[in-house]
């Protein structure tokens, strides 16, 4: 287990979309005060009031989300701001975000999947989504890429657990160990994969992924990856 | 299942290095024969001999396996070579081997792990070793980039189930579904992970492995990775 301790709140910028809601769900699931950031605040508000809806009613769990735009959200946040939005729009949104994301740590989740080509990416000069964040952002804002290659539909399925562990990376440690800290509490395993430049690896997991889901040469879809020791003698 | 045939005999060039000897005790144990192809003949039908005597006395298995010179066990391939060299010798042996491969099928499981760092890779300009190898011997002859991520240490050890499912990339559909068939003799899962460029990837997931693996973070070490489809419900 980290030695960190839990985040209050987490701010996720895309909140409304598939992934930044099944975040929300097993964040807030968890008892962690969640903020979506949306274009529009009142998008953000429904999406969020739907949200604890069904958790009240599936799960009788009184959970506590906000909707506001992307920039209060960034604002309210404590630390932890969590960054899905399509890769198209993501360094703008960064961009646009960098005032208030001072003194807090961006979990860049984007993956530059090639337009029109799931089964593909194409990396940006910096050699990844992750580094370039970096670059835009500058050294005294932290970023962390983690949470690319876990999918939308698992995360909104509440009833299963998450079939894939999370590789986290970033040029900072601490900010590494506080995102690990806040992925565990969704109940899956997160590693410390290295340097921001890990991310060229981890990004490009998911088209992998994707191309196996889509194939019909495997009997499942879905699929995530896992760190597996040895097993025993045999 | 692959719906191709199992191969009579593989070429591991570097075949007497710790990567291609764990790989020839499992191939020729589940009867595959097997040609070790060494700078040194000699130090290859020594490492030849000592591989079927340890077969003979584990496991009462009668192995075919030969040694002899790069080129000549190249030559002596039906169809599938495996390249198992340092990367610092990766180009010059594959020039050197290029007349032999034609018609036939290169696998590269070379890592470019950086000199003095195995926590990081240092890629050719091709993108991975994969591209490259293709790129230096032409679209003719088709490279496949396997067999990358698991541990030489889990390899040789026979006692054990290999850890680790092996993702396989290249621009030749045949010659992937060949080299599949070839893995899964050896009990592990092979899946089709996309084209070469897949190797920017794959490649990379090899010094987070290692990182891992030397951490004090994580109670194991030789983890492999697997693909892992959803679970059931909980």
């Amino acid at each position: 287990m980290n030695e960190v301790s839990r985040p209050n709140n987490v701010a996720i910028i895309g909140g409304t979309g598939p992934q930044g809601k099944g975040l929300a769900l097993r964040l807030a699931k968890a008892g962690v005060s969640v903020i979506l950031g949306s274009r529009s605040a009142e998008k953000a508000q429904q999406c969020a009031e739907s949200l604890m809806t069904q958790l009240q009613s599936e799960y009788g769990v009184k959970a506590d989300i906000a909707g506001m735009t992307m920039v209060d959200a960034t604002q309210a946040a404590d630390d932890l701001v969590i960054l899905s939005v399509p890769y198209s729009g993501h360094d703008e949104t960064l961009s646009a975000l960098a005032p208030q994301l001072v003194g807090k740590t961006l979990v860049d989740i984007v993956v530059p999947l090639t337009p029109g080509n799931p089964k593909s990416v194409t990396m940006p000069p910096e050699g990844s989504v992750t580094e370039a964040a970096q670059a835009l952002l500058g050294d005294e804002i932290p970023v962390v890429g983690a949470l690319h290659n876990v999918s939308a539909i698992t995360l909104n399925d509440l009833g299963r657990e998450i079939n894939c562990d999370i590789l986290v990376c970033g040029n900072d440690l601490t900010a590494k160990k506080r995102t690990m800290a806040m992925i565990e509490i969704m109940g899956t395993k997160a590693y410390n994969a290295g340097l921001a430049d890990s991310a060229r690896c981890i990004e490009a997991i998911t088209p992998i992924l994707i191309r196996l889901n889509i194939s019909k040469d495997v009997p499942f879809s879905h699929a995530g990856i896992r760190i597996c020791p040895p097993t025993g003698e045999h």
